[in-house]
């Protein structure tokens, strides 16, 4: 066996567990970020999610994404993986039905796996922002259409050939690919849904809804840090030892950088250093480099990171004062920092890097690469966002959407799965207590 | 140095340390599963029993499970790795005591770190089953005796060239040799308990005594799937790269279809989607993928997985009428979809994967494999049955094997180990909650 | 591409991804021994210390421990990995600024990540013990301190060519240079700052302070025993076949010895096994074979733990002895057992495994290595004291150190970042409760 292919399949493999491993990240930030009576609803929602990728993304949104097709989606090898492929064949030497990943001399099945790991982590995001009110149910079903079809569909046109790579649109391991997209779909759930009971008051002050366990929302921080080593360098599918070990370090600087600016930013605005806000602000560093992270030098991912972390601080307090409630920060973290990402590779990108040669604006490179980033922002979040508009539409006017506000009072533990996460312990009623205090809450500012 | 062994050795040992962190996995399962009030007594039972379980495999049970001898069990090299050995020489040119083991080109110490840790994984099974009433050093004294002698014993029969072996009986990662193999030793361990007190009312019904921290719970089930990813592509002890990325996705897809139909299942039985029936579906899916992933295509996989997670809903309930009390359902789990899993590669089996060119009954190779899974089904079965009884027995007789009643009802942790979990937290007492409330818990159904 | 530099390149990367997720273990055992009020503090501590260390060891560090300069200290490239190098090259063929890490052919940046992450785990080690009464700004000002200059000074000693390393001192993967470092650094720390209020009582007796959540203490344990699989094994930075098998086993046999000793001199001194004890049981065996776990046998690394599992025990009750309060045993475990580890050398090592071929003193090499670790701990040692002492005195004298009497009472969740970990539960006052409990405190043993 050439040795090259079997550290390219070690390296993609172990990588794309790390990847999956984030799963478990989500679970904990969501769930530790929000209320003790929604738990159970949570985690079971970020638990399942991953199991309705991993089918949907093999039935059908694998083929839809890498197979040949038109710019705009695959048409061959569309179901069950089921197209021609003599992978780990690369380049000429590659014969088969998905010649958009022949650049990576692995074998179909591991790049189905790293593929798949990604797929799911898009939407596992819109999971944390439609979280504390959503039906169980109608989440998944819309987990099923952003695996089988949106998600790939976008993905056709930036990583399967399609008509923004073929613009010179670049987006190394998914800043907008997987964290925009998650983030529009999740702005577009949260547009359908509204905001939770008792968010809002009646003089447009939002109430602070404290997150019942900052223990659990530090280890899916540092599970999903861990996670990004795997997300970012494994992005070469390859073991490019170069490229691997330097998007190590730009990636961990970039997260580095943006917690010290969102810790400072916070204690600057809210007068301490809050511990989400700092959370936060490393997701949002971590999801800034995902695009640049090849293309940049260690100090440009560190300049890439301060502008996140500040930027997260900011955006968690932008969208309160729209009154787009998302319960854990995701538009913040993944929509605003994915676009900050996206188009930090026209600002940073160095040519030596870059498989085109262009360098970015700060490097002499001029607004061509940026240009081409900026469609690419606007083009990706307009498909998905009203693609996902739509679906939640259907889901809300069939199934329905959202649980009753008893339900949502009460804790959508019981109320969907019959379950309590923490029986043994006394645990406070949050606000709001009932249904009274659903009015009550129109009230301004009591806590 | 020869890059496949450079390769392989690291596939070997990153594999191995996966598994390793299954320990972790199973420690938040069965402690998230069970009662906060003993909740430091399962922690320390799952943990310590890796540190028996490190000692002795490595004073004996390696040697006998691996080393060359009768059919029944190795004879040479029998004491701390004693034995002559070349590795990483293979096949013909390896010279040693260790011979069945030739097929893989990694250091001995290599070949004893992975073989180490699924000996671990089966004496933790164990754990989940008799835990909330086991003395804890009764338990420690079980784990050396199912890893230094019955796990071994068995293994030297399937994947030590003994007499399994040479039917054609295949367990390509361990349903049978670790899971059932565990199960079976913990069913001993329940028959010999018995329930705990208040589980079963005096007309046969049972009581729900639900776990203290599902958020405990999920944290372990995502890590024993991340582990998995060790466990099954891991067994190739080899970077195959066809073979490891095929297990990749035979191994997540038979998850995901578990989780999907486990949760359908119980919402079609109990009425809602409980978390702790998917949870136990994920693990079920994976305990039956564990003997056919590198013999089946990805579709089989899927149905193996979608039969799993029905499977263990419908083995929960069953255990619960037949009055054996699992805390964590570990039976359900590891003993009823090992045994499933070990079956079913004699029913997809596809001869083009298979070492024996057999293929399984569904795929027109007739009964033969299928036969030789039963038997091996049914002999180790048995024989770690009897072996374990006979353990436990001497165990209870000697130094005992339950706590009184009096610790039983305020909790293991106080009892066995002077600690509690969570002492700053206000904790509801758990029924039972007095010698008196067990009797009267023989009144039915009363919570 | 060489297959040798692919596969080091991806063991070193690998192993540096497990050792950066022991901050996530830290952390977790961090508070979970600690009491349920200072949780976000210390979350926050653990969290941000590698944010600091990784912007301090890139901007200063990395160029201090492995430039080229005098025995003391590295004088080229010292600023922003500034120095040429033209790595993977090695040995003679190496041409650059970090001649010291010359042996090992991985590109610059797979070295700084590496050796970025152990640094972090010497700065993470102070945490726990100045932990619960610390302020958080304070704290962060020590770990750019230690990070930037501190633990690189003496690194260039002992792994960056300087007058340690060429006396020949030997500590593989660091019970010296990273936890005795991280030891000595947090007793200079808890001098400074004293005791946490209510923790000795005038007669000199102590009282216990249990932490609050022993399911997040062991999940820290698995997660650093796992980390450590990184650490010890990784420290090859190469994918020597037989080096790493040998390592993975030894530090693992460690502490699983040590995980039995701690056990049962923990149930021989206190009456039962406690499993605060068993946790710094497991992580003071690891400490120990930090340092010889390349140099000795199988046999040998049992012994080293079996003695590491008892000192650790016994230095956690000497230290309460001598007033000396470290809330998570961060002394006993680092301090203690890293000076442990360190001797061991001199003691266990085998002429076959050692770059210099000395025998340890038990294995006919007599004095002379055992001379060379002695004068190694002690130089160390006081070097690292003094610096810290400086250091911390500097900090006090300017921005204070630690936090009012009220907010140690309160708790400085609330104090230091406004946030409570555990908002929704019912959580009991832990002593002291108030200043008035405090002179009460002073009365013996109330509790």
């Amino acid at each position: 066996m050439d040795p090259k292919v079997m550290a390219d399949t070690l390296w993609t493999l172990i990588t794309a567990m790390l990847v999956f491993f984030m799963n478990l990240g989500f679970a904990c930030v969501e769930s530790g970020f929000c209320r003790s009576k929604n738990t159970v609803n949570i985690l079971s929602k970020n638990f399942i999610v991953f199991a309705a990728s991993s089918i949907s993304f093999w039935v059908l949104g694998y083929g839809l994404m890498f197979g040949n097709g038109t710019p705009w989606w695959g048409t061959e090898g569309l179901w069950f993986l089921g197209g021609a492929d003599n992978s780990p064949a690369t380049g000429e030497a590659y014969k088969g039905a998905y010649a958009s990943l022949n650049w990576t001399g692995v074998p179909l099945l591991a790049k189905f796996f790293f593929q798949l790991v990604f797929a799911g982590t898009a939407a596992t995001i819109v999971s944390g922002a439609v979280a504390e009110r959503i039906k169980y149910f109608s989440f998944i079903v819309f987990s099923f259409i952003i695996v089988g079809l949106i998600y790939p569909v976008i993905g056709h046109w930036i990583w399967g050939g399609g008509w923004l790579a073929q613009k010179g649109f670049l987006d190394f391991a998914g800043s907008t690919q997987v964290h925009s997209i998650g983030g529009w779909a999740a702005l577009a759930g949260v547009v359908v849904l509204g905001p939770r009971i008792g968010k809002y008051n009646k003089d447009g002050s939002a109430n602070a809804i404290p997150g019942h366990n900052l223990s659990l929302g530090l280890i899916g921080c540092f599970v999903l840090w861990l996670g990004w080593f795997g997300f970012n360098p494994g992005s070469t599918m390859a073991a490019d030892v170069d490229a691997i070990s330097r998007i190590c370090v730009t990636t961990n600087t970039a997260a580095a950088a943006a917690i010290l600016s969102a810790t400072i930013v916070s204690t600057l605005l809210l007068g301490k250093p809050d511990l989400g806000m700092t959370i936060n602000g490393c997701l949002a560093g971590l999801v800034a480099i995902t695009a640049p992270c090849a293309f940049v030098s260690v100090a440009s991912s560190a300049i890439i990171g301060l502008i996140a972390g500040a930027l997260v601080v900011l955006a968690v307090i932008a969208w309160d004062k729209v009154h787009v409630d998302d319960p854990v920060g995701a538009l913040a973290v993944h929509l605003v920092n994915g676009v900050w990402g996206t188009l930090a590779v026209g600002l940073f990108a160095q040519s030596q890097w870059m498989p085109n040669k262009a360098n970015g604006l700060f490097f002499g490179g001029g607004f061509t690469q940026l240009g081409v980033q900026l469609l690419g922002v606007v083009s990706a979040g307009a498909a998905v966002f009203l693609m996902s508009l739509v679906a939640w539409a259907i889901i809300k006017a069939t199934i329905g959407l959202r649980v009753s506000i008893q339900e949502e009072i009460e804790g959508l533990d019981i109320g969907e799965h019959g379950n309590s996460a923490y029986p043994d312990f006394v645990v406070r009623k949050t606000f709001p207590v009932s249904t009274g205090s659903v009015v009550a809450a129109a009230e301004p500012a009591r806590r």
